[in-house]
């Protein structure tokens, strides 16, 4: 039997959901890649090349996403973010899980060119609660802290384009949602369908 | 809140799949619900009416089917075979998960009355290994196993229209899988729309 390719998860959240948590978490299993952003932004520090981020000029990324080395890009302040695709269908080739953590934007341009990928969008357990997990981070100004709070009611309701969606409300409960969404979807029929023929083929 | 309406999980497999162990094992947890069906045929020794059957007359069950109080019923060897509506109606109403392990045609009526309900399909390794089972249990003669051989194979055609089906090669997987499926149900879509309404008006 051929290796079956791998799925493409794509994961989105707002700021304060817990979501790099979370996949840090499931990311201990090999068999799951993590595909790291490509970006024009200059490193912060700390900050490591191949590892945050791929970071390139204005020209390289262009030149990428023109000759559709782009998954998905978008631009953000002036400052270019995008998937490189090369490493994404290599993974998936060689039947490993890739994992996209991306915008909302981003996650509609990979659902509309990759049909089977995996949508998930991880929910805060409400507005009131992401404003105080914000604030308990104090890593933002209180006008900072609104902005990303009214950008998460936009994204939140794009949630409803995804193919699941839970709260992050407690850790290990949200680890095990995330876990069993990517165990179910394997048995899904849409990718059960040569599973089903096997098994009659072998009589 | 209101209390969520329990899902309708319909479970089904060919005779030999073990799909007996893998449910009483989901059952153990108290929020599932195991839906009794209803015959017309005569209890065998051992059996215990409510608990393997409910066991009706044929008047007692044609007149409670022509009531629509059936959810689906067929005919079988001269045999009258249904699932009664006011149980699961009851258990979904307080919120519970209930069960229904059923045959591919009574799978299929629930699924068109009941758009919402989850049906799942056990698949056995292949049909030679599903043979070699039947054969070890040793309870059917030759004739009757190539019977059930043969009716699995059609069944398991049925399962392309399922939701979701996995293989019960070794049972904890499958176990695991059954569980994983039903966690991540809840968090699709169409199950989680009030909650990304809860989670936008709680600001």
């Amino acid at each position: 039997m051929a290796t079956d390719r791998g799925m493409l998860i794509v994961v989105s959240a707002p700021a304060g959901c817990g979501k790099g948590t979370i996949l840090a978490e499931i990311l201990k299993d090999d068999n799951f890649c993590y595909s790291v952003s490509a970006t024009t932004r200059n490193p912060r520090p700390g900050e490591v090349d191949g590892v945050n981020y791929h970071f390139m000029t204005v020209d390289e990324f262009k030149n990428l996403a023109d000759n559709d080395g782009m998954l998905e890009y978008a631009q953000f302040c002036d400052n270019y973010y995008g998937t490189p695709r090369k490493f994404v269908e290599e993974k998936l080739s060689e039947g490993k899980d890739v994992i996209l953590e991306i915008e909302v934007q981003g996650a509609m341009i990979v659902k509309k060119n990759f049909p089977e990928a995996l949508l998930v969008f991880i929910l805060p357990p409400s507005i009131e609660e992401l404003r105080r997990r914000l604030h308990k981070r104090g890593t933002e100004t209180e006008e900072v802290i609104e902005k990303r709070v009214s950008k998460a009611s936009v994204e939140i309701e794009m949630a409803e384009n995804y193919d699941y969606t839970f709260i992050n409300g407690e850790l290990e409960t949200a680890i095990d949602d995330l876990k069993a969404i990517i165990r179910a979807e394997r048995c899904t029929l849409k990718r059960q369908k040569n599973t089903i023929k096997e098994v009659l083929n072998n009589a």
